[in-house]
């Protein structure tokens, strides 16, 4: 039903068309238009073909029209492009060569180059761009020849909060040959490059052939190392295909960590050769199981891409179903309130569930469970321990744990249940730090009650904790983090909650999740901002960086593309260029990059109608 | 990494697991689950497998626990059904006969049974179902032989108000033969009893076999003769496959009208071979055009599964791009104020554009278009003409259309230009009755301003207009409307529009479409209800039905099924089953019609954790 465009006849066709005008060429209208693109003050503007003025194809109008092109983050050092375009065959795209000093890195930017030239591919429509260029009458044209060159300083294979992630690219045209240049740092830095070369490359569908911008340069680095996505594997499944194409999605953005958190009260997917039973209990069915190849497979897709996949293991709270068997095993009961009810008494949403912390056997599996996901995701440079609220009346009702606090002589207030948990985190931190040969790994938790101001300088060291803000941006607690200096990630859920506004996250969850947060919230929540309104100082060397969380209620493989992006691509670029402007000034390039995910298979949502895209700047408020 | 579950061998893996508890079997964790469902209490309790008891798969046990089964909708006569399934292949499901009053009809059953067929396939999973079937040790067990027998009085072909769609449909074992039996007036009541058969059958996981229900009665009809969903394509287009799947998602809950809302100001992606200028200059693109073949096509895929596909094409407003080429050629301006700016002096959003109803030849262009229309849809037994909102200082600021009324003696007074659109309105009647041979077919026009309790007896006859009503359930023209004796179809949109959520409608749309319409509020949006509120009287002869609405501002391919699914079924329910209750007594059998589509190939959005599904009243508010 779509009516394919072959480049060449459709190019004769719209020329015949023009010259001729309408009525002769009826057969044909429906593989041409009358509509292309000029540019005019930065802006490409829609005019009707007369057949005398040569007008562009949009996409290639937007290439070399305005200021940041069609990169999308925008590049945060030197960007300049000249306003010329050159055409190419996919078939004559190469790689010229690799500087590397090490032959993993060779092999990385190798594998970085391939899934360049795919994407670059994947810019061809069904049935286009496989014709030899045409001009107009049959005259052939010459296609442009493009090499790559990559040459990459340092020997980094993993990311961590220190690499740098800069790059430089070049592209320049002399006669038929085009030659894209880059040179980064590290690994990271030269796949990120070669993203920003695949943006400048388009398809023309006028023309029916690639689009190379001729010149270019291009100076770029984060202004945050931490750049992330949360997927909650635990409310609902998903397949590691799907999750494939979110890492696909996040390299197209330059976002750099996939926060796996990936169980939860609700169900355990991951099957630990160790203890199987977990997965074996807890999994919704055996189908809906991540096994230790599937969990290598991912992290080592996310390495080529950019993307550091971070595990993040929840506890003492938040654990549930999987932790059952362990009882009819003579290990007693590692987890309590297990599916209690009424729910609404033992934790804030059903199923319940919370570690039991005063049972050795707990810290015995515990020690097993972090040793083998080191194993799977090896190696960690970060450690997501969770940690997020505890409900105090589930141990306050369970017999085991009180009967400890009177035993070791404390009492049953806050203060009792508090010190417990800090300790259990204590334990947590040394089993993790055991379990990684005595290297200690920076842990990330949550904000929760042992955050709070008077609490958490007695639980947890800023040196070895970092903190992950859940709460809203006007909170108190960000500023006391700040103050004592504690490094915190942003995942302010009045704005970086992707879940929100497809009703209630949970049964009690009316009041704080009801508003879907467009791509405007999204984009213009600035964590420096929110910090120099709360502290009076942007902390720049505290904020690593932001996350935008999805709880997966009311997603599974059906909706996760749409639920992330393109949102989380608005996200990509206030962590990595942190623009003083708003959305507004983004906003075309957003929309085209959101046809660019499209493009490369993520079922990204629409954002405007086509008329908007096509029409810029007409969609005004 | 999803593990295949081998029937035979899973379920013998399963038992020697089961009797040897878990450790020998640690090699077949991945095959297994320790988990099965038992029927208490009409509700599915979720239970440890402990190799006495037998217990079921949950789809399984929910065919046979709970009193519809998990029939969506619920049917409305009778309903009875045994607690017995008995397991068959799909090799074995067989059509008997078909009796049938014509060769037409016998072949639309023929094609009905074989989607029936199709559907049921698709229940069994990647490498599911294909062994015979095993009993413990490799003992064989005979498969049942089902037989569909299928009995229709009626002549009827296309779909019409007077269309009855009721069937009857029983089931019965004997040894090993199922025999069911559809009895229906009319063909379309057939395809529906179909369809009720196919959600009696599940495969179930754990014996690795289709299950149908050994005995059924049902005895069904719908509430309201109108139940549909809107489609806009002209704000951004859709593949032909996406309208397919949503064709597909209709018949599998008996909705029976896509409401395809062509064109708009914004494109005109609709090809006409005798107007072909209109999408050469209207369409998006050259690829976002719909061709006659494919919209026989989609009329003839919706027909057998029992949808009519109902053509708007809005005038006098909401006409734009695509009507500019009439001027070139001689005819004058035919449409007015096209993408004028400031949009917000000519229009609700950009692009503006309305038609030039005074112009003779606007009115040529549209005999012309209706009568394609006519014959592409052919043959029609509803029409939508559109005639929402019109902007009069659009009419009032063109030179045109004020010297015509001055001419005429007219004032420039609001009255004046009403009695101008309400002449319109009639001439484009005349128009489409002309086009049909002189017979008239019922027209379907929004509310708007020409709808108000003063002004539509003058210009609107209510035994030729059926209005549809766009307001919110409080509107006051609600009640002007049944009062006066207008049939009308709710689409009110505080419940029934389901793009809204997502961000700004329309730049100005700030105000009335911020909130997400969650399957709950969908589902107890009751049309009898508001009336009886509005009016006292439940209206039950004047109420046709309803629809809900999809404006495509921010939906294209990537999101249409989860925009419009499950919530379109809740819409589906509401409409053929018109329950007392509310969403809580539905939930159950919702999750799971929910389950079927994306089985089906509708990518549906979950509504909960698969937790809620699996322990089944534990997720309560």
């Amino acid at each position: 039903m779509i009516t394919k465009v072959a480049s060449d006849v459709g190019r004769i066709f719209l020329l015949v068309c023009l010259v001729f005008s309408v009525p002769p060429c009826s057969t044909t209208f429906r593989l041409t238009s009358p509509w292309g693109w000029r540019c005019i003050n930065e802006t490409c503007v829609k005019q009707e073909n007369d057949g005398v003025r040569s007008l562009a194809d949009l996409s290639t109008c937007k290439l070399t029209c305005g200021q940041d092109s069609t990169i999308w983050p925008s590049p945060t050092g030197f960007l300049k492009i000249a306003p010329q375009t050159v055409h190419f065959l996919l078939e004559s795209l190469t790689l010229r060569g690799i500087t590397a000093p090490t032959d993993q890195v060779k092999e990385l930017v190798e594998k970085a180059f391939h899934i360049f030239r795919d994407n670059v591919g994947k810019n061809i429509p069904e049935g286009g761009g496989k014709a030899t260029v045409m001009g107009p009458f049959h005259k052939q044209v010459t296609s442009h020849r493009v090499f790559v060159a990559v040459t990459v300083t340092g020997r980094v294979t993993r990311l961590s909060l220190e690499t740098s992630e800069a790059y430089t690219l070049g592209i320049t045209t002399r006669g038929d040959v085009t030659n894209a240049t880059v040179l980064a740092g590290d690994f990271f830095g030269a796949r990120h490059a070669l993203e920003t070369l695949s943006q400048l490359i388009e398809y023309d569908e006028l023309a029916g052939v690639l689009q190379i911008v001729s010149t270019a340069a291009v100076v770029d680095a984060p202004v945050y190392k931490y750049r992330g996505i949360l997927l909650d594997t635990s409310r609902n499944f998903f397949s590691v295909r799907a999750i494939e194409r979110t890492l696909d999605a996040m390299a197209a953005s330059k976002l750099n960590t996939l926060h796996w958190h990936i169980t939860d009260t609700h169900s355990f997917p991951l099957y630990l050769e160790s203890l199987p039973r977990m997965a074996f209990f807890g999994a919704y069915s055996p189908r809906e199981i991540y096994r230790a190849a599937d969990v290598r497979h991912l992290v080592e897709y996310g390495r080529v891409r950019g993307v550091r996949v971070l595990p993040e293991f929840p506890a003492p709270a938040h654990a549930g179903n999987g932790w059952q068997w362990a009882q009819k095993q003579g290990l007693g009961k590692l987890g309590v309130c297990l599916n209690q009810e009424p729910w609404q008494s033992y934790c804030v949403e059903p199923p319940c569930g919370q570690l039991n912390i005063i049972n050795n056997n707990t810290y015995n599996i515990l020690a097993q469970i972090y040793k083998e996901l080191l194993d799977i995701f090896s190696p960690l440079d970060l450690f997501h321990f969770g940690g997020s609220k505890v409900n105090l009346n589930c141990w306050n009702t369970t017999e085991e744990i009180v009967a400890h606090l009177e035993k070791e002589g404390h009492g049953r207030d806050h203060e009792s249940f508090y010190r417990l948990w800090g300790s259990f985190q204590k334990s947590a931190l040394d089993l993790l730090t055991q379990a990684n040969q005595g290297k200690q790994i920076p842990g990330i938790l949550w904000t929760s009650q042992l955050t709070e101001k008077d609490r958490i300088e007695s639980h947890l060291d800023p040196q070895q904790y970092i903190i992950q803000i859940l709460t809203n941006r006007t909170d108190k607690m960000i500023k006391s983090l700040l103050t004592k200096g504690y490094r915190v990630i942003f995942s302010n859920q009045d704005a970086w909650n992707l879940g929100c506004g497809f009703g209630n996250l949970s049964p009690s969850g009316k009041s704080w999740c009801i508003n879907y947060k467009g791509w405007q919230a999204v984009y213009d929540n600035s964590p420096n901002n929110i910090s120099a309104t709360l502290t009076g100082s942007s902390h720049r060397n505290l904020i690593l960086g932001g996350e935008a969380v999805l709880w997966s209620h009311h997603v599974d493989d059906t909706t996760l593309d749409s639920k992330l992006w393109p949102r989380g691509a608005a996200l990509a670029e206030r962590l990595w260029t942190n623009p003083d402007t708003n959305w507004e000034a983004a906003e075309t390039r957003f929309v085209h990059h959101r046809q660019r995910l499209v493009r490369r298979g993520i079922m990204a949502q629409r954002v405007q109608p086509e008329w908007c895209r096509q029409n810029e700047g007409h969609c005004y408020l």
